[in-house]
C-alpha cells in the first residue's frame, strides 16, 4: 500500500508534547484576539453592506468566509474574506458591474482599494490595517456548476461541520508547521498546501501529530481521501492533473484536486520535515521560531561562491497579479537554466523571488563556474551520415575551429572557443530573446548583476530568500 | 538497400586519373625491386629450410605467404611471412617444440630473434634488414578445423586466383589510400582493414576507384560479400560479432569476419575520406604524400590548450606483445575517461600511443579545463526516499558541505568542494587503482605530466601521433 502512495492514518495518540504546547501558546488567539477580530468582522460586514447598498444593489447578503469563519486562523494572521452574495436571477449582471460600482465608493470613504482578477474581478480593501478581500458571488441553491466563489462558502461549511473545536488547534499547529518549513500556501510563490488542504488533512488524520507522522511515509503519487466516498474520485483526478504528485479530491467538488498546487519541492520538504519532526520534535519547524542567521554566518558560507553568483532582475512595466508574476519568473528561470546548460555552464542552484509592489522579480543563479576558459568540444554527426557530416564539416572549416576530426565513436567533433566565456555575458546577450513573448512584452528591462552586486541585490530584495539561497540547508535539518 | 548498409558495386569505369597514376608510380615495385625481393625470398626459404632441418625436423615444407606471395606489396614495404608446414601426423608435436628448438639456432647464426605468440608461438627474425615471421603450421589436406595459419595459406591461394595482374595495382592503390588516411591494419593500434580485407574489396568491386566510391555511401551495418554464395553467412556473422560495424565473410572460412577489426573511428574515417576522394581526388589521401606540419603550425593550434593537456605514461615491467599493449592502453584510456567524467571534468579529446620497444604507452588527454575552481553540486535521492535520503543527509552533515537542500525536482542536493581540483591530481591519485588487475600487475609505474611537459613527452614519443592530437583535423579534410 505504501508503495502506491496510499497512507493509512496513524494510530498515534493525539496528544501534545511540550513543543506543540509551546507553539500553541503562541499561535492560538487569546480571548482578546477573538474580541477584536469579532469586532473587525462585524464592522466589515456592516461596512461592506452599507457600501454595496450605496452602490445601488439591493438583493444581496454578506458573509465572512476564510480562516476566521472556520476558526482556524493563527494569532496575528487574520485573513477575512467578505463575500457579497447575489441571488441567481440578478447575479450575473451584478457581478459584472460590482467592481466598477463599488470600488469608487470605498475609495471615496478614504480606504485604499486594489482591483484583482480571478475567475471574475474582485476588490482588496485595507480596513484597520488588514487587507480584506471583497468578493461578489452567486448564491446557488445547490447543484453545479460550482465557481471558486461558491466553493469557498461550501469549504467553510464543510470544515466547520467536520472539525471539532479542539481540532481547530490541530489545524493551527499544522499551518504553523507548514509555514515554518515553507510549504504553506497554494500560490505559485510557495507551491504548497492551501489552508483548506491543511484543514482537510486534520479532518482525515484527526490531529497534527498524525498528519505529519503519516506524511513522513508519503511517496508520490500521494493519494489522500478525506472520506471513503471520495476513493473513486482519485482515479479521475490522476487523469485530469497529470503533473500533480499529490491527489486529494475536494469533498465539496470531487473533480477538483485540493493538492494540485503542491510542487515536487514542496512535497519533498513536507515529507522530509515531517519525518524529522516525528523522529525528534522541535520548535525549529514552526513559523513562530523563524530561521535567522546573522550576516557573519552568511559570509562563512559564501567565500569563493560569491564570484559564481549571477542575479537577473526582471523589471516589469506595470503591475501584474502576484501569481502571474511568479509564474513568469519561474518560466524565465527555466529558460535561463536551459540556456546556461546548452552553453556548457553548470548551474548548481537557481531560485526566483518576486516583489509585486516594486514591479520586480529576481532570479539568483549560482554556477559551478561563472567564467570558463577552455575550448569546448562540439559533437557532430557520424562521419557516415553523409549530408549532415558534409554540412558540419563545411560549417566548422569556415569558423576558427580546431578539427573537425573523427572520434572513437565514429562521430565528427570540433573544438571551438565558446561564444560566451561568462554566464552573465550569455544571459545579458540571450536571455531576453529566449523569453516567451507574453513575458517579454511586459518587461521594462532585464538587468544582470554578478558577484557582490548580485548578492547585495538579493539581500536587499528579501533577506529570507537570500538566506535560503546562501545557507541552502533549511534550519530544521541537522 | 543503402539504408540497410548493403552496397552494390559501382559501375564507374576502372580507369586511373592523374592522381592514381602518380601514386602508382611511387608504390608499384620496379623490376629491380622484384629482383631483390625475389632473391630475398629464395634466400629466406633456403635459410629457414636449413635451420629447421638442423633443428632435427625432417618432414616439412617451407612456403612464403603474405603480400609478396600475392604480389600486392607496396614498394619499400615488403613483408615476407615464411611458413613451415608439417604433415598431419607429426604436426602437433612439431609445432609445440618448434620455437624452442629453432630460435637458438637462428640466434647462434647471428640473427636477431623475437618470440611471439598468436594461436601458438612463432618467431620473428631480422634478415637483411627485414623482420621476417617464421611460423609453423599443419598441412591439412582440406576440411576443418582451420587455424589462423591454414587460413593464411588459403588466403594467398584465393587472392592469387581471384585477382588479375592489373588488379594487383588496384590493391596497391587501396592499401596506400588506407595507410594514408590511417585505417590500414587489423592490429589494435589501427583498428582498420587488413591487407587481405583490402584485397577482397578489390575482388568485390573490381578496382580502387569503385571501392572508395562505394565506400563513400557505406553506413553501418556494412555488409560486404565477395561472392553471392557468402550472402547467407552474413547473418551468422552478425550474431557472432555483435560489436562489429562491418561484416565481410571470409570466402576461405565464412564463419570468420574479415572486417571484425574495423572500429567505429576507422569506419568513419574510411567512409568520409572515400566520400571526399570521390568528389575531389588528391594525393593528400595517400601514404606517399604523408601529412606533415611544422612546429610553427602546431603552436598556432596550441596556445591556451597547452594548460589543459595531461599525458599519462604507462611504463611496463617487461615486453608485452604489441596488440596486448595497445589493448591495455585503450582500456586504461577508457578507465581514465570515466574517472575524469565522474569527477566533473570534461574530456574534449583522448588518444593512446604505444611504443612496445621502450615498454611504454602514453595516453594524451585534453580537457576543457584541467583545473576547476568552483563547488560542485552532488545530486542525492528524492526527499521522500526515506532510507536513502536519511543516509545522504547524515553523510553530508558530517562533511563540509553547503546544504543539503531540497531542489525544485524534490531531490536533495549539496554543494561540495571537489576532492580533486585538477585532472592530473585526480589521475595521479586514482587511475592506477582503477585499472584492471591484469594490467596493473604488468606496470612498473604510471607517470602523469601536464601542460608543456605533456606535449613535449607526446612529441618525443611520436611526432605523427602528437600532430594528430594537436591539429586534430586530418590533412585530407578541407
Amino acid at each position: 500500500m505504501a508503495g502506491l502512495g496510499l497512507v493509512v492514518a496513524g494510530t498515534l495518540p493525539c496528544e501534545h508534547g511540550s513543543v506543540e504546547g509551546e507553539v500553541l501558546s503562541q499561535v492560538r488567539p487569546t480571548a482578546a484576539d477573538y474580541d477584536s477580530v469579532g469586532r473587525l468582522v462585524k464592522h466589515l460586514v456592516d461596512l461592506v453592506g452599507s457600501v454595496v447598498r450605496s452602490a445601488g444593489f439591493d438583493s444581496f447578503t454578506v458573509s465572512v468566509e476564510g480562516s476566521v469563519a472556520k476558526d482556524t486562523w493563527l494569532k496575528g494572521e487574520v485573513d477575512v474574506d467578505v463575500f457579497v452574495w447575489f441571488s441567481r436571477d440578478v447575479c450575473k449582471r451584478s457581478i459584472e458591474v460590482f467592481v466598477e460600482k463599488v470600488a469608487p465608493l470605498f475609495a471615496s470613504r478614504g480606504f485604499l482599494v486594489e482591483l484583482r482578477h480571478a475567475q471574475h474581478p474582485y476588490l482588496r480593501v485595507l480596513v484597520e490595517g488588514f487587507w480584506v478581500e471583497v468578493v461578489p458571488g452567486c448564491l446557488y441553491t445547490g447543484g453545479r456548476p460550482l465557481t471558486a466563489v461558491d466553493r469557498t462558502r461550501l469549504h467553510t461549511r464543510y470544515v466547520v461541520s467536520s472539525l471539532s473545536p479542539p481540532q481547530r488547534d490541530e489545524v493551527r499547529l499544522l499551518k504553523s508547521f507548514m509555514k515554518g518549513v515553507g510549504v504553506y500556501g497554494a500560490e505559485l510563490a510557495v507551491g504548497g498546501f492551501s489552508g483548506y488542504a491543511a484543514e482537510l488533512l486534520v479532518v482525515k488524520y484527526g490531529c497534527f501529530r498524525r498528519v505529519v507522522c503519516s506524511a513522513a511515509g508519503w511517496r508520490p503519487p500521494v493519494i489522500l481521501y478525506v472520506e471513503d466516498g471520495l476513493r473513486d474520485a482519485v482515479k479521475r483526478l490522476m487523469g485530469k492533473y497529470p503533473s500533480s504528485l499529490v491527489f486529494m479530491p475536494d469533498p465539496v467538488d470531487p473533480s477538483r484536486n485540493v493538492a494540485a498546487s503542491v510542487t515536487p519541492r514542496s512535497l519533498g520538504v513536507f515529507v522530509l520535515a515531517s519525518r524529522m519532526y516525528c523522529r525528534s520534535p522541535s520548535i525549529k519547524f514552526f513559523h513562530v521560531h523563524g530561521c535567522k542567521a546573522s550576516d557573519s554566518v552568511y559570509s562563512s558560507y559564501l567565500g569563493e561562491r560569491i564570484e559564481n553568483m549571477v542575479l537577473v532582475e526582471l523589471v516589469f512595466k506595470e503591475r501584474v497579479a502576484p501569481d502571474n508574476m511568479w509564474g513568469m519568473a519561474e518560466r524565465a528561470r527555466k529558460v535561463a537554466s536551459g540556456l546556461l546548460k546548452s552553453h556548457g555552464f553548470i548551474v548548481v542552484n537557481s531560485s526566483t523571488f518576486c516583489d509585486p509592489s516594486s514591479l520586480r522579480c529576481a532570479m539568483l543563479v549560482e554556477l559551478q563556474e561563472r567564467v570558463r576558459r577552455g575550448l569546448q568540444a562540439r559533437e557532430g554527426p557520424f562521419a557516415w551520415d553523409a549530408v549532415q557530416a558534409d554540412r558540419f564539416i563545411s560549417k566548422y572549416l569556415e569558423l576558427e575551429a580546431v578539427g573537425p576530426w573523427i572520434d572513437h565513436d565514429g562521430r565528427l567533433r570540433v573544438l571551438v572557443k565558446p561564444p560566451y566565456t561568462s554566464a552573465d555575458e550569455l544571459l545579458s546577450a540571450k536571455l531576453a530573446q529566449g523569453l516567451p513573448r507574453s513575458l517579454k512584452n511586459r518587461l521594462d528591462s532585464v538587468l544582470v548583476h554578478t558577484g557582490l552586486n548580485a548578492i547585495d541585490a538579493a539581500r536587499r530584495l528579501s533577506r529570507q530568500w537570500f538566506r535560503e539561497n546562501i545557507v541552502l540547508k533549511p534550519c530544521w535539518i541537522g
